[in-house]
């Protein structure tokens, strides 16, 4: 109750205290964490993104990957300089979100009929 | 790149094979993640759900543990007939997807600032 009452005083604060629910206001949506997954995959330039079986939109990618790097998960370096072209790779930050990943795998291999991991999460 | 023909051939199938996209199919927001993490602290009814400090939206929460029931991670019990009022408990499918929940919590632990965990997830 406490905690609401703080909340509603500092609307700057997040809207909980709750560590759960602060990892899902940087990573909670379908989108990133497929991002997510995909670094973990080993991919890092915005066409392997791209040409993953979800098809993410590339205006949706662009702001993942942007949004992923402002919270520090990832980092970019550019590999091309004209045009300039960025590779991603997961931080020390990004990549204890591993667990999670293998989490949802686990769970997916379980219990959704017909899935298969096309190959190992790297970690 | 196989798959990827598959999923326009056969729009009927979801859009991957992939595991985690699979799970993320039916857990992959934050409001259901934040269902699913009340049901791990024990919470069960309603009204328990509607006060956690995220303020989930009534309807919102309706729809989610409607759908957590359809995909059978949820069950349900009458506690009250005039008027009928239901209890919500995971399952065992529900149960498996603890490890996801204490990966988010440990991830939120380590690296956001401002924490605190109620209390112990349930598992």
């Amino acid at each position: 109750m406490d905690r609401r009452r703080t909340a509603k005083i500092q609307p700057q604060y997040a809207r909980s205290h709750c560590p759960v629910s602060c990892t899902l206001d940087i990573v909670g949506d379908k989108w990133t964490l497929l991002v997510v997954r995909d670094l973990f995959l080993g991919k890092k330039r915005y066409g392997e993104f791209a040409e993953s079986p979800e098809s993410i939109p590339t205006n949706i990618l662009a702001d993942r990957l942007k949004r992923l790097s402002e919270h520090g998960l990832v980092s970019r370096r550019a590999y091309q300089r004209h045009p300039r072209r960025y590779e991603y790779q997961l931080t020390k930050k990004g990549n204890d979100f591993g667990p999670v990943e293998v989490g949802l795998l686990r769970w997916g291999k379980k219990h959704v009929a017909g899935t298969r991991a096309a190959k190992q999460l790297k970690r």
